[in-house]
């Protein structure tokens, strides 16, 4: 008789957005006439740019004729894209990454769930709270995390690295020594950054105790401020410690077409084992590849009028944050973020819960956030907005909180 | 200090079609005047058909207009394409399988490398010896495959079930009892198919025992005869002992643009958990969905014009089959598959290994084709051909291949 992975029986309840989702249909399904905004979920709203679209079209037409035709792609991507994103986004930075550093994928959620496969069950994880779920989750589907308590929120094994508004968000080192660590900057839910410094702090603290930094950058787009670093290889032997996960979703609208890229470095050994070689085998066993079509829209990204059409997104997304921000502000909340990523992190007021004030602003503003409990214990009492929604729908909400 | 898994270590060499690559890409450096004819890899060589061509223009098209773009899609892809494989692939065939039983995915080999995540690690695992390498490498990843003896080329753990011309390549049921079965008809690599009435018998067997039948149906699009099931949910009781993973790679030409899908019946269930819910957290929590483009061109091979095209091209490449068997035959081959599936196994000569005809195939009529031994134990003394190259190029293969 088979046996299930019983893991999976110890996540609580449903994958927190369809929770979101559920409430929502409900609420509409009972006010037809009302109009919902969501500024929850963080998908993107703007169209994919013309510079992206030209080249996804002329990708259709190769794969119409035999001559340019594209089966299989290579393992870890097309060499066209990864010696674009070596150049574009390390080159220039000055770091230098190798094309066979750099793994293409479908996605950054694919590969933040995936890459701890390639390390042992009884490895002790740390985890910032809050925290994007999938770091979590895929670590207690691979026994990694130990039990759920219902009373705490906490998986017993992990190590939970607080990040409040204490500490600008932004973890200290934990107390007892992890040997996986994820760390998400810009972060989502927070939508804080980390400075150089403290991020060089943690590469140090790593390589000493011989951790590994699995660092999601899915928002490095939105940086704006100086000191704020947009790889963690800026940071000295970062190559030693990190594999960083990077995202096409967010800086170029493709959350619905999905492409992505992990740098896993060669430099990067445990033991004497190059995580380079694992992850290449994991990507080569489990996986195909992106489409040629997808990679090719993704290189398009990189040339000049793509980056300013993106760039342009970016700063409309931006634009929002700031009208978010001031309009919570103006309106007495306590808020924080949306200076270097899309999300504006909020106390929620009169001591309300998380929960208890996505039901109030759903009710009597009709608009849709995401509970901070549902990153973590120490989202509780807060409340994350996303700026990805239109500039109207973004003053609108803002309009019917300050009338709350 | 973080430990890695140390099951990748177990893994023997590299992952079959490198090795292929490797010596070709030598051959063809030595030997550059050469041309060499690839019925190696199973790899499609026509490009995609018009009317999957205009729905990916179609869709590239709603992606760059506001009221049409597409974000992250559900979680188990976009009910138009459910529902219509739901249609066209069951209910046409007498099976009810049900929208939300239906899951898409970016591929086949995605899909038969992560489903035996859901289950525990110490499941008992049966393979098909020959077998596609991918069920075995997962399960070695996971620790369900024990240690791999170089000697016998087997894991430890694994319940092989030998597959040669005495058993027609269907296996016969084994005398130790495993949990989770591993089969794919039309059989890659030897491109034989299982009848009802067989397949019938590990339906109940499965039943009988409480194991779970992984049944990878991605060359169905090949089956030319009468009495050979095209899903195993044509057989009695199949949905209380099956998942069935499903292809556009091959079926469409699909191989470089990734879409397939996985049912997982909501009657499947085990120690009274339904796997259905299990794939749909492992696919809601390590998976964003596949590109809406890809989604809508696999929807377009269901038209009614779509249907005529993809038939065009499977004819093509079975009609290479048939030169490839005639070919072989008339050479004095013992040649077997190539009817129901688009895949030729043939007994290699003179008590030549698999690795042994590579080689003498390659230098001396420059064709490529893959090992049998690569396949598994009982795969020694075989060799497989396929049937997607050009009808040119697989004419002149057999030309080259009569001289020798």
């Amino acid at each position: 008789m088979v046996k299930i992975n019983d893991n999976y029986l110890k996540l609580p309840g449903s994958y927190l957005f369809s929770t979101i989702g559920k409430k929502v249909r409900e609420f509409s399904a009972q006010h037809p006439d009302k109009k919902i905004i969501s500024l929850g979920i963080g998908d993107v709203t703007l169209p994919l740019v013309p510079e992206v679209i030209k080249a996804l079209h002329g990708a259709v037409d190769e794969m119409a004729v035999k001559e340019t035709f594209k089966g299989y792609s290579p393992d870890l991507g097309y060499e066209f894209l990864r010696s674009t994103i070596a150049e574009k986004e390390y080159r220039t930075r000055g770091v230098n990454i190798e094309i066979d550093e750099i793994f293409i994928s479908d996605g950054a959620k694919s590969d933040s769930g995936n890459i701890q496969e390639i390390f042992d069950t009884d490895n002790k994880v740390a985890v910032c709270d809050p925290v994007y779920p999938v770091y979590v989750d895929s670590n207690a589907m691979a026994g990694r995390a130990g039990d759920y308590d219902p009373g705490t929120g906490r998986w017993s094994k992990l190590i939970y690295m607080p990040c409040t508004s204490e500490n600008d968000f932004a973890p200290d080192l934990p107390k007892e020594d992890p040997d996986i660590i994820y760390l998400c900057f810009p972060n989502n839910p927070t939508g804080s950054a980390i400075t150089k410094a403290r991020l060089q702090e943690w590469v140090d603290y790593s390589n000493r105790i011989g951790a590994v930094i699995i660092y999601d950058a899915a928002y490095e787009a939105y940086i704006s401020e100086d000191d704020i670093p947009h790889t963690i290889y800026e940071c000295e032997g970062a190559k030693t410690c990190a594999i960083e996960i990077r995202s096409f979703s967010k800086s170029a609208g493709f959350t619905g077409t999905r492409l992505a890229f992990t740098v896993v470095p060669k430099e990067l050994e445990r033991g004497g084992v190059k995580l380079n070689s694992l992850w290449a085998r994991r990507h080569g066993t489990k996986f195909n590849g992106t489409p040629y079509i997808i990679q090719a829209g993704g290189a398009a990204v990189y040339s000049e009028a793509g980056r300013a059409q993106t760039k342009e997104q970016i700063a409309y997304y931006m634009n929002n944050a700031g009208v978010i921000r001031e309009g919570l502000t103006a309106a007495g909340y306590s808020v924080y973020g949306g200076v270097n990523a899309p999300y504006i992190w909020m106390r929620t007021p009169k001591n309300m819960t998380s929960w208890e004030f996505f039901d109030y602003l759903l009710n009597n503003a009709n608009v849709v956030g995401t509970p901070g409990s549902g990153f973590g214990p120490n989202g509780e009492g807060y409340f994350r907005l996303t700026a990805f929604g239109t500039y109207e729908n973004t003053l609108e909400a803002m309009e019917r909180i300050r009338k709350l």
